[in-house]
């Protein structure tokens, strides 16, 4: 096991566990704390966007924060204690201070009566509301009697936090890499989505060149990805691939979700590199529900983005529950989802489209001294690339285009498209 | 067992009963009076077409009338009766009454070896001749000697008759039903086609509100299709979708006989329905032969007209026979073919082709009523048919698409749209 | 067995053991007197193109010719010898005479291990370098010593030749047949090739009226045909379906390798034409290696030709060895390829496009007298192919297209199609 290896896998699995504590919403400042901690690796630009902000159909929400929350007997003991868990509190509750009995507290209280032993996760942003969510085991143990319910959080003009990293290259246009950081202590969902895309990030940023600009947007679920499309139209315009990354950490196979179209490259280049891991794994057709792929495959928008996710939304016991802590997640699993990640945007790196530019017959590659001189019955693999580079270069294929056809790996075809552009025989389209 | 169900059905076969001993022909008082029997259950209009008149590339032929018809014996013993039957004499022949030896007369004569019990129903239209039509059995037994022979029928000038009935819709678009109404004394060979198509006129102009116009037509096969394309030129051109009706009163699984395209969404719509009977049918590709499909599918026109049937042409031993009668067929099998026509037709009124007014992201459902308050980990299915919509109506997909996606029942689909028109997110494309 | 089969097939074999001694290569003496054989049988016209001709991406070489070659031992017996078999020299071999160790020429010696009797096919043509082919037996018996190395040949200022018939029909479109001719004793690959082309462009010449017009083109693979292709652009430009031959006198079963769009007619033409012999036989698709097919479909010229053949390029053991002899080959096996090989061409002579003439609804055969006249239950095979040619005559699909959507065979759809045609009811589209 290289050293590199698990130094990665250490460091993803310990920026996990640093972020899970902290109470994330779509808004407030456990929301900036997270991107900050981002920014401490690579350097991401935070945005403000005010409370009342119009964008597309939606207005930017008050701004939440929260300092405490508790449910405590007559004797003062707390049962369900926000301090213990920013779960047991049901996110962007508004505040509330009063003593009341069982009976009137028991519609505010959530439990997963499938899973006695976890609290669910709940969440109530666009109706005002408050509640507590706790175990069902803790629900049944809850005496009759009085208790002191107190939220002490505020919903206040504010703003909405997000930030972006643009790593430009060699062309205008983007690939988006996209995760939602609005949950607070849930580790799989999406603390290793976070984490595996800052890593990509460090390891893109360090890269001599790069073909396309790449884009990594950390945003609030929804109304984040709403908020940065509304104030990004022109950008929106360049993305010409992008994924959403959730569910990385957990130990179940590859799930790729594909773009409306079902047939963009990124499509094509995830189904390639899933085929190539030789391990078990699905690709799955869009539907408008799961992620922020909602919005960027919006038909406004129709920007070609799929969704890169292990555990899938909604079929996992551990999914939105207290289940999914840093335990349930691991590094190496998010070592390995850095590795496709890397691989699918490999792919789309390397998916140049050239012009032949001697396309009336085959050029001779002998005078070039790229062809064997000795006529025999064989043809190695790279001059047999060279051949089917050149036919195909007509325009309307690229590089992985021509891959696929040939049978041979995108290593040899790049190889071959390289030494005929070194030969003056390709121009990029 | 409803009572509706039972008095549609009993309808449907006294209806077939009360047409059948009609002697139908292409033109003719016949034809004419079934014409009229429609007009006494729907508000057919009539039209006469004269005698020569230039329809495409045919003419409107002569009126035919016959009044009796018989072979007799020497004496006077009528072994051959039009009176008995109306098969047994050739359709459209011209008059004849001589008197002639079995010799004389037995190329005149055609029979069913195979089924040496059953009549055949044999037609002469477009070239001057006359013959009668017995069973195997009375041609075997016929005796030497001389028979008078007599067809007392005129060949004038006259008309081509046909009906046709317009049951107007909120759109211009037309949905055709078409069924030919010429053959004489067989049940399933068109009474059956023709009193599903009454059944379901007379359902449809009850409707509170038709999207589609309904066009329903009663003609004459080949040249009555011929006479009303070329004289409704411009109608033919609002026709989105069709279905020309036959044997749809045997107990034969259904048959969707499919457009000259294969891929119209008249084929879809059918395929759908059929899919959901659970029971045994087939969709078969178009062919040029059997029905009017062939005129309204042919190069000029290439109108989608698809077919829908029980038995197929020539392919059930009562098929052109006398035992193509209202023992054959049933009120029942009837009633289950109106279930299928209304059902493919309620798709195509159904298939809705929306705009949505809020592209640019998810619209926020939330503050509109239409989403759950609380954020938990799976979404109750009409709200996934309301992101299913607004995803796919960007004026490329209409409501049948979106539901085949989706995966969702049509209905779903359908209260998902008509929810989200009436919040002002959606207009008719 | 018919006369004129024991014929063929002996004439075929005749001729392929007539060009066999002859040592042929991409210029030369050889190559012409190959031309002027063919030119013995049919009315070829030769062209002479002088060596240093720019060709598109190429020049013209020197013109090789070579006389004598040999290694002998210092007694004068000659070891190897260019008399014997004229693949012991590797073709286009610079002129050497030069006493040497067997050490010093060892690396100009060229055997195949795994077929130690067989001697070797080998070319320089582009790089200058000399050497001999000899069998692994014969190498390894060679013993130490000094040997006297002599190749007579020069390589000089000269031509490159290629022949060419056009055999003109009703159409201006040409279907082009193209044989290398640069091989030198080499029977499958491609006197068999050759010899089919020469008898097909025989038979089509005797044809009293052909569709299309037909190139026939012998030349040297690559540069021949890149040769062509530079002197011929407005010609090329005319060819709509074409075919390389190789290989087609060994006993393998057919393989026809696709054009690069893979969807061409003559890639139809030839499915169905295999799929009717009932043998084994393989489509494969497009590459870009193996003869001049290479060539005709690069991206500049995308001329839609195929590839013919019996064993593929490179997969069987005789192929580029001395076992590729006339006993390799036979007649029988060349006189059933150039069976397929009429059959193919004469699927793309029938694959007459027609626009109907009357396309509002089906025209009245009857009246034409092209339909029976009394009405029954079924319809003969030619009146349905009438139906189907009017119905698909719409001026996208040709009578290939329709003989597939029918099910019906090419023969009756063409006489349907004459009938029609001839009742100024079709007109070529």
């Amino acid at each position: 096991m290289p050293d590199s290896w698990i130094s990665t896998a250490a460091h993803l699995d310990a920026f996990v566990r640093e972020l899970y504590p902290i109470c994330r919403s779509i808004t407030g400042d456990g929301l900036r704390q997270t991107l900050r901690a981002i920014q401490g690796r690579i350097p991401l630009e935070l945005r403000e966007v005010p409370s009342g902000t119009k964008v597309l159909d939606w207005a930017v929400p008050l701004e939440w924060n929260i300092r405490d929350a508790f449910v405590a007997n007559e004797r003062g003991e707390r049962l369900i204690d926000f301090q213990r868990h920013n779960l047991h509190v049901v996110n962007y509750s508004e505040p509330i201070r009063k003593r009341m009995t069982l009976a009137e507290l028991r519609p505010h209280l959530h439990c997963l009566p499938a899973q006695p032993d976890r609290i669910p996760y709940r969440t109530s942003y666009y109706e005002r509301s408050w509640g507590f969510c706790l175990t069902a085991n803790a629900l049944a143990a809850l005496p009759d009697g009085e208790y002191d319910v107190c939220i002490d959080s505020s919903l206040t003009q504010g703003a909405l936090s997000y930030g972006e990293l643009l790593l430009p290259g060699a062309l205008p246009d983007e690939i988006l890499i996209s995760a939602h950081t609005c949950h607070p202590s849930l580790s799989d969902d999406n603390l290793s989505g976070i984490a595996v895309a800052v890593a990509l990030a460090q390891e893109l940023s360090q890269r001599p060149a790069r073909r396309h600009s790449f884009r990594f947007l950390f945003a609030p679920g929804t109304i984040g990805a709403i908020t940065w499309l509304a104030q990004n139209c022109e950008t929106a315009s360049r993305i010409r691939h992008g994924l959403t990354l959730t569910c990385l950490g957990d130990s179940q196979p590859f799930t790729y979700k594909r773009t409306v179209s079902g047939q963009a490259s990124i499509d094509r280049a995830a189904a390639r590199v899933l085929a190539r891991t030789g391990a078990a794994h699905q690709a799955i057709d869009f539907f408008p529900y799961g992620y922020d792929e909602r919005q960027y495959n919006s038909p406004g928008f129709r920007l070609p983005v799929g969704s890169l996710m292990r555990g899938r939304h909604g079929q996992f016991p551990e999914y939105h529950t207290s289940g999914d802590n840093p335990d349930f997640t691991s590094g190496d699993r998010m070592f390995e989802s850095l590795g496709v990640l890397r691989a699918i945007v490999d792919e789309l790196e390397a998916d140049v489209r050239y012009r032949n530019l001697e396309p009336y017959g085959e050029p001779q590659l002998g005078s070039r001294g790229l062809y064997r001189a000795l006529g025999g019955t064989s043809i190695p693999n790279l001059q047999f690339a060279m051949l089917w580079v050149l036919n195909l270069s007509d325009g309307e294929h690229g590089l992985l285009d021509i891959a696929e056809r040939a049978k041979l790996d995108l290593a040899t075809i790049r190889e071959a498209a390289s030494l005929l552009e070194s030969h003056g025989l390709l121009a990029r389209a």
